[in-house]
């Protein structure tokens, strides 16, 4: 393995800004304040630059979360406040925010990030999603479109916010004292755009950044999905429980961009990952227990019905029996239940079964740094990812532990950079050098 | 003269960024890439915090300026963006930002200007203003629409925010970690409002702030901006040329105020201010004249108009003559003809009369620092205003120049504070307590 081998790209994701775990707001040390908390994620910040993870991740939501009523907090504040105030406590390290392409109109967000952009020296990047959720929706008045116009709207918003973006030339910043021209504004041209959800005429006042402009990142795949991957991603942020499925979605990405006239290469396909670390295995869990310790009951049936198992919250204690083991059947609903049989297996208690993480959002490995070590490999070096979104349990010591523990071994396998090799995101994650439109995909919205 | 006695109330105007003069970016020592440096903003704002200012002011435009082009800078890169980063470098100075509810939706800037306020520690004031730029409704597909239209959406988007900031029960974030209830949701309610322009469901997912919620300024007078200031604002940003035409401004804030079921007192009235400090007034003129050497004969023509008389550029460097002198005639279409001609007939030249910023967007006192004070003095015990927002000419030296030199004076006449006295811009304005919409002047949205 030498230095100029593939090396993985790492973003590490702040959540609700507590961490990924429900409970991680009550877990020791942490401020149960954070929401609100600028502090606490300069801290979380500082941490990943210190790994040098390539980019935070930022998600985001329109709506209040209902599971705030079982003590579960809402996703960031506000991402855009949250990066403003991280850009000036790192130098470094990227952004990437999500914001949705419904319900903002293209002038605003091409403004507030091409701002962010500027200011954090051509560090950001946004996650261009749809929104699905009704109550989002409603915050709105409005209700959820199908998917047609959603992305018809979705296509057009990008584009119009690429073009912004672009509207004002590479030179046009003179700011010469002497001759009193700020701006050369025969460089600043409109874009004049109007499609069939949006219309802008343009220029956006805002010169380009140390990396152009915002690299553009999409969630989720589908067809539709896959059409604003293909179209303008750099980076995909991906959700998988196997190697299988990974390779398919970042293959499917892939094809998709190479559909569109480009290189397959410029989209990279980032997997998700809640590593549960500790220095053994019966450590790591232990550490998941407590956190958990209320709430495990309550998810006991849910296990049940993935394994097709009538479990009850009071059974949380035992392990299955030699009985239940041979009647139990991975669901077919949930594509983590066949994770969820084989640590059964293992003759864990249903608590430590739960503690394993079989029923969390992304995959978790258990155990010392090298197990999600070993892991990141196999799915890297698989061709399931260029990378991973690391979702720390509790990013009050989460990211520490990720960045103190397991960075150095994915250095020392060559798997990982020693240290940034660029200023911007977009160099960080290797993308092409872009402003305003893409003229090989760029087609005339309507 | 006691302490108790009433004080006034001081904003600091933000500007371009640069100062409130074109050539700010140019003056000695101004890095004329400020316009993008956050860093810059950082020690303006750390400056005016310094002279316990009470807040800064963020005016906002929704496209580029054409003036752009004849060298003078657009305003902030962006208020949200700059905000947030100052945020965490100051700790008592408010913020007052302009937004339109013209072409933002409720639920966006709901969401970010509690974001900031409760970031900020209460410290957040938004400046509503319904946006008459043709150049701003472009860039989001629209023409102008007619007065009714602006502010009958004005109301409906300023009552909806209202009601969203009030929508998360000031007791509802309990986030107890030993029962596990992050927020209390039964102290959490939807807002469920639907007028004739907007809608929106809520609740906002955020707690009060140490303020409640924002405080509203308004900007601009006329019977429609009176309906505004008159329910909402607890600051108007006012513009006036004499005392006269501020007593005449503030009074019908007031009465607007009181027509909507409030205290006339809830309402502040700042005038504008650019201020031309030197330690004589010829060294306050040196440094207008030094500032605009370049831009100043391009500037006679319009002086001659003011004036009625056919002056030309190349006139610049003489007085005017005594036959010009006799025939002048103060002009009926520009309210700062008559201060014009006076400071015409004291002799100076041309250059000079426009140094004394006879044709400034505000008033400009000139001359040492007791010369503003005694100007601010006269206006405030006239009742012309409850205070001012200070435009320096650079922000870049103008501020400190302000702060040491002019505050000071104010203090020892006992018509400024000697320092904070709360830590909300709600306390600074003496503005009441509110949180969510106010009932005295709430009326459903159709
Ligand atoms: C891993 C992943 C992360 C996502 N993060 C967000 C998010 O933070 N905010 C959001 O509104 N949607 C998010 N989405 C939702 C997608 O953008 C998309 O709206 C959703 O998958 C529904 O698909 P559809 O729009 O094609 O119906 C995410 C999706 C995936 C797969
Ligand atoms: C002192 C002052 C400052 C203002 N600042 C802004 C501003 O920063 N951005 C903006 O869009 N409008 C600003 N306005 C414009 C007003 O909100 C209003 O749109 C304008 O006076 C036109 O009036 P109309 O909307 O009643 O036609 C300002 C007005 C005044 C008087």
């Amino acid at each position: 393995m030498t230095t100029t081998s593939r090396q993985m790209i790492l973003g590490m994701h702040l959540g609700t800004g507590y961490g990924s775990q429900a409970n991680a707001w009550r877990a020791p040390g942490v401020d149960p304040a954070a929401y609100t908390d600028i502090e606490a994620q300069v801290r979380y910040a500082r941490a990943a630059e210190r790994g040098t993870i390539d980019f935070l991740f930022l998600p985001d939501n329109l709506a209040i979360t209902p599971s705030m009523g079982e003590g579960i907090p809402q996703a960031t504040i506000d991402p855009v406040v949250t990066v403003a105030a991280l850009a000036r406590e790192t130098s470094r390290i990227g952004f990437v925010v999500t914001g949705t392409t419904t319900f903002n109109e293209p002038y605003n967000i091409a403004r507030q990030y091409k701002a962010l952009d500027v200011t954090t020296h051509g560090r950001f990047g946004w996650n261009a999603v749809t929104t699905a959720d009704p109550a989002a929706a409603a915050n709105f008045g409005q209700t959820i479109a199908e998917r047609p116009v959603r992305y018809g709207r979705a296509h057009e918003v990008i584009q119009a916010v690429q073009a912004l973006w672009g509207s004002w030339g590479e030179e046009a910043w003179t700011r010469d004292k002497d001759s009193g021209r700020f701006v050369d504004l025969d460089q600043v041209r409109p874009v004049g755009l109007r499609g069939e959800y949006i219309a802008s005429q343009g220029p956006l006042p805002i010169p380009p950044s140390e990396q152009g402009q915002p690299v553009i990142f999409s969630a989720g795949g589908g067809e539709y999905g896959l059409t604003i991957a293909g179209r303008y991603a750099s980076g995909v942020i991906g959700a998988a429980f196997t190697i299988e499925d990974a390779r398919a979605q970042r293959r499917a990405a892939r094809q998709a961009a190479h559909r569109y006239g480009r290189n397959p290469d410029e989209v990279k396909f980032f997997a998700g990952l809640m590593p549960l670390i500790g220095s053994t295995v019966e450590e790591a869990l232990a550490r998941r227990r407590h956190l958990d310790e209320v709430s495990a009951p309550r998810r006991v049936p849910y296990l049940g019905a993935m394994l097709g198992l009538p479990l009850e919250p009071e059974q949380v204690d035992r392990p299955l029996t030699d009985a239940e083991l041979a009647d139990a059947r991975p669901s077919g609903f949930d594509p983590r239940s066949q994770r969820a049989l084989e640590v059964a297996r293992q003759g864990w208690t249903i608590r430590d079964i739960l503690a394993h993480g079989v029923i969390d959002y992304h995959p978790t490995p258990v155990g010392p740094p090298c197990v999600v070590a070993d892991y990141m490999q196999e799915w890297f070096e698989a061709g399931a990812c260029d990378g991973f979104w690391v979702s720390p349990d509790v990013n009050e010591d989460g990211i520490d532990t990720f960045v103190d523990e397991v960075v150095p071994i994915l250095r020392e396998r060559g798997l990982f950079h020693e240290d940034y090799q660029g200023t911007t995101l977009r160099e960080h994650l290797g993308a092409p050098a872009q402003y305003g439109l893409d003229p090989r995909v760029w087609q005339e919205a309507s």
